[in-house]
């Protein structure tokens, strides 16, 4: 009932990070991308922010993450300007250099201090930026800085996406509105070299920066590191979040847990989109492991059967295939006992307690004709469970990755 | 010096399984197989063996692994039947007696006790065996026994393979000639339901069955345990060698580094044969790692390489995407240092002290049209070191796999 409650309070907004009171955005082109499409982002809070931010684990991390990570440090920031195109990873001193000079530029123009410049990059490893094309770039799109800009900015950073990625919310606390709106980039596979996953969240509700980055870390958890299209980790991946208060509603105890379900709630939806967005991807893929030991048994075992390109040629082919499935989790590393093991595709039981039932095959491939695709596995030992999304595995994405040239 | 001479003393020799002295070996089709392909092979020895053998770390482990961990607790084996086309996964109590069962008929017909009869199966998970083809299967195998029968027994074992894995040496110690010779299934990738890796290894060496289980988890971790395609793990995978002592050579501490050695070739030739056969493979990777700051750390960079799908597919696309080899060791949870990291693609130098260097395009492409490529990544940490086999990931893999229907 509680949960009910929640979701009838929130309720789907237009836009995306600029959704949100106080937030401006552009996105245009500046001459990175031969293509000629956008790849210069810049999104501001018309003042000082609380921030934080959750970034790769990847140990290669890219120029932008070290300068972003400083300039988080004392949990407060005003702008955002991200470049795709060209990831500025393993591009060494000039690297770290180039980066910092994006936050200046990004400073100098909106006359803010650069400690308060977060920066991102997303695209190919090993080139160095055109630094005379991002001034140029960044310059203009200060200029062009609009409170309906959220969706330019989120085009701009764009690398193989096939559409661009926004999502907004608003809610009620004690009658004042508050919204949280985001964008986001990745093409669910996740393409190292084209610098994976970014994603960039706003909201005018006034929360600590302790607290945003418990709410951001929560959050993360159930979505951004919730998806998976081939287990991937970008030298390049950051979700950061921004909160300026203009709203003038302020976060605390009593109305955080309703917070942190509208914050999942936008974290979720982008993450969905950047699989529904994966390479070649013609199925969206639930994984769902209850009744595991310990959730983060549940977690290996939803990972394990998620990252499987077994099962997700199996599912590219429309196959009920539980044998791979039942293999994933086995060597997963969650305990497990095949004796006691229920899997259901959809609405259908096809093994109970282990044993393979008397299913009907047409039901079956209905459930796996569709376009999304529900799988749950009850390991009956415990409480644990853990929740997956991701995508099958097509003819597309080895086409894409393999003709995609350095 | 030492490895040369070592090298001289080994040679290759025709044959698998049955070229040691005191081998027999049959293969036939009994009817498990739609495609009426062979589908139960039986070794025997002459006499009682000292036996060992490495099995699967998959917790939903398959019947014949339960019978044959049981059968090989004394250390002692004479005889092992195999079958092929349905992998007796997943059955339950009733796999488990037909398992026993298919002991007990080889160990009936041979006049031996079933306790000294190891069993294999591999396939389809979840579907029973056929008891009485395989009972008539096993009963006319032991009367085709016969000491050149290894091939037969080879393209038994075979279920996606494109092509029977046999491979035998010789070698002299104080002028006495001992053989090992092996035999393998698998198909690369290694799809789990179709039960991806066994092999089955003899010896006419007399070795004690302590040695014998230090040998092979020493070779077993150099060979089948360094090659990946997929890096999934199945449900039946089984390594077993015999020693029966047949050449009156004894293995003991002055000759044991010898033997090892001897060992390690079989097996890792046989491991790259799966690898060579993976499915949908077009090119044959070797992917060193070295300078890590230790062995386990050099293994996971290894791994986290050749399991990366992106890598794979470049390789594929015959693309330098050097970017995707720096990205998968940043993952991989072993130490490095981006700025000293050096890559070489066969024998160019791609990346030297974490910078790119000016390479000939020219000669990398080359490298790349081969179809064997050595990849090494020197990370200047210590002197931790770790070599992997694996293939390249086309779009055969995916149509295989994707077809492939249960």
């Amino acid at each position: 009932m509680e949960a009910m409650a929640t979701e009838e309070k929130i309720r789907i907004v237009k836009g995306g990070v600029t959704a949100p009171k106080g937030f401006k955005a552009a996105g245009l082109a500046c001459g990175i991308k031969q293509s000629g499409r956008k790849d210069i982002a810049v999104v501001v809070s018309d003042k000082l922010a609380n921030a934080s931010a959750v970034f790769t684990t990847n140990k290669v991390a890219a120029a932008p993450i070290h300068i972003s990570k400083k300039h988080l440090a004392n949990g407060k920031a005003q702008a955002i300007t991200i470049n795709s195109g060209i990831a500025n990873a393993y591009t060494g001193k000039q690297g770290n250099a180039d980066a910092m000079r994006m936050a200046e530029i990004t400073a100098q123009a909106l006359g803010i201090s650069p400690s308060d410049v977060i920066v991102g990059s997303t695209g190919v490893i090993g080139n160095l930026l055109p630094m005379q094309r991002i001034e140029e770039g960044i310059k203009k799109a200060v200029q062009e800085l609009a409170y309906d800009g959220g969706q330019n900015a989120a085009e701009a950073i764009m690398t193989t996406d096939t559409f661009a990625k926004e999502f907004a919310i608003s809610f009620k606390i004690d009658g004042h509105e508050v919204k949280i709106g985001g964008m986001a980039k990745g093409s669910g596979m996740i393409a190292p070299n084209m610098a994976t996953m970014l994603a960039v969240v706003t909201t005018d509700a006034t929360v600590s920066s302790e607290m945003l980055s418990g709410f951001l870390k929560s959050a993360v958890n159930k979505s951004f590191n919730s998806i998976t299209v081939d287990g991937d980790t970008s030298t390049n991946d950051m979700v950061v979040i921004f909160a300026n208060g203009e709203s003038g509603v302020q976060i605390d105890a009593s109305n955080s847990d309703l917070f942190q379900h509208a914050l999942d709630t936008v974290c979720i939806e982008l993450a969905k989109l950047i699989v529904r967005d994966g390479e070649g991807a013609t199925k969206f893929i639930e994984v769902n492991v209850v009744g595991a030991l310990t959730e983060p048994d549940a977690k290996k075992a939803a990972m394990a059967i998620a990252n499987s390109n077994l099962v997700k040629t199996a599912f590219f082919g429309e196959d009920a295939n539980w044998g791979r499935v039942v293999a994933a989790v086995g060597y997963s590393s969650a305990e497990v006992d095949p004796d006691v093991v229920d899997i259901h595709y959809g609405d259908v039981q096809l093994i109970g307690k282990g044993s393979i039932l008397a299913y009907d095959n047409t039901k079956v491939k209905e459930v796996l004709k569709a376009r999304d695709i529900k799988v749950t596995v009850n390991l009956n030992l415990g409480s644990g469970s853990a929740r997956i999304w991701t995508c099958d595995f097509s003819y597309d994405y080895v086409k894409i990755n393999a003709e995609y040239h350095t």
